[in-house]
């Protein structure tokens, strides 16, 4: 077993810090979230530039490159609905300690970014899913198969498709977690990676709930073989939960100060 | 699904205080535990006497009408090497809350606890262990089937033999962690009920990676399905993230309040 893969979150244009800076293509702001998630875990950081329609390639590149050259060549997810962006963003970054991922593929409108993926060597985040939400794990499963099979006859390595099985709300689809949590199982009982965007399941709670339910979830969702996340490092707890499980799972060999490194 | 059972761990001779009082029939820093347990979430309260060879009997009773009286009759598990205290605390023990819990029965040495258990309409907490730590869960396995056959003979009802699938401790037996998880899903997948001491995981580490650890080991266990557990309730991480397991397996209906009560 490898360690947990610890995507951060925090380089997102939804933060208006993170969006003006990428409006006035200032490092800085950007540079610093990059280092603070670096020091707090990271091993890989999501860039989501928004829909960026316009100038999207030019800003990706231009960020991919800010990044890797101030933070020793991290890998990258390259997070946007502009193709073309991912696109040009895969042109200019440096593989030299982990492939870029493509953020993300699903089973409907978005299959061509698996495409995309395979004709560049990258990896793929795969949301299985096509339209809306996948009423069971059947259907999951249906939207899996149908992207791994799109990803191998275009010469993909399956390790590189990693499926996000969507991580529900608890505020409003409480009875559903059990599924998601089952249907990791699932894609870790057949030897396929996993990722997603975990904290996603307590949205609407109040502030101080959050860190909590989200590291009661990761913790369920390590036994059952996630073997990646797009979190925020930040969270402590959550962070402290996943060292723990990686080591509960023989991820990595335990010492007194684990939590500190 | 129903809630996961809190059984509280602190009322134990191992604890100075605790030792003391039950020597002196000291009724004041029993009861202070029993209801600091209680109000931190504690629906079972473990009393464990030691092997109290001398007086056992006589001492489980009086802790048993002492912590029942004053405590609304909280249902208690009976813990201790000498049955015949544990028999003796049964005849006094008030069921209208719950049956009694005789902690615990092997598949070794310890074997008739679970007739004791059967002739008295007790709950039995059963080790699948019989000398020493099971090599793996086939042996395990084994051993619960042993237990349930006994206890079924006997007349029990499957529901009350919880199944202690033995917690190891992580220093020492890092890579045995997932297969203990493994057995608590196979014991949930036939339908059975579990619990165990599940603080063991963390002994020998630092005093304040415990709470750490044992919350990430809970919540995989919850997961797994295990259904109770023998815990100190005034662990605050531990029992958030009990709290947050049971929304998780839509054991207890979510509100923003659910920290809280």
């Amino acid at each position: 077993m490898s360690k947990f893969i610890v995507i951060g979150e925090r380089i997102h244009c939804i933060s208006p810090v993170i969006r003006e800076a990428m409006a006035n293509r200032d490092p800085e702001p950007i540079l610093k979230r990059a280092k603070d998630q670096i020091a707090q875990g990271a091993v890989y950081l999501d860039v989501n530039i928004g829909p960026a329609g316009k100038d999207g390639e030019e800003l990706m590149q231009w960020a991919v490159k800010l990044i890797q050259e101030e933070c020793d060549n991290i890998p990258l997810c390259l997070d946007t609905v502009n193709t073309k962006a991912i696109e040009a963003g895969i042109k200019v970054h440096n593989n030299s300690r982990g492939k870029p991922i493509v953020n993300s593929a699903d089973a409907g409108d978005r299959i061509s970014n698996i495409d995309l993926a395979a004709a560049n060597d990258a990896i793929c985040i795969a949301l299985c899913s096509a339209a809306g939400i996948p009423a069971d794990n059947d259907e999951r499963m249906g939207y899996c198969q149908t992207m791994l099979e799109r990803g191998m006859e275009h010469g993909m390595d399956p390790e590189d498709i990693w499926f996000d099985p969507l991580f529900l709300v608890v505020k409003g689809m409480q009875d559903k977690q059990m599924e998601v949590l089952d249907f990791i199982k699932m894609l870790s009982d057949m030897g396929l990676s996993s990722s997603g965007g975990l904290s996603n399941i307590s949205n609407m709670m109040p502030h101080h709930v959050r860190p909590v339910m989200d590291s009661a979830m990761l913790a369920m969702a390590m036994y059952c073989g996630l073997t990646s996340a797009i979190v925020n490092p930040g969270d402590l707890r959550l962070m402290e939960t996943l060292r723990s499980c990686d080591i509960i799972r023989n991820n990595t060999l335990y010492a007194d100060s684990y939590l500190d490194i």
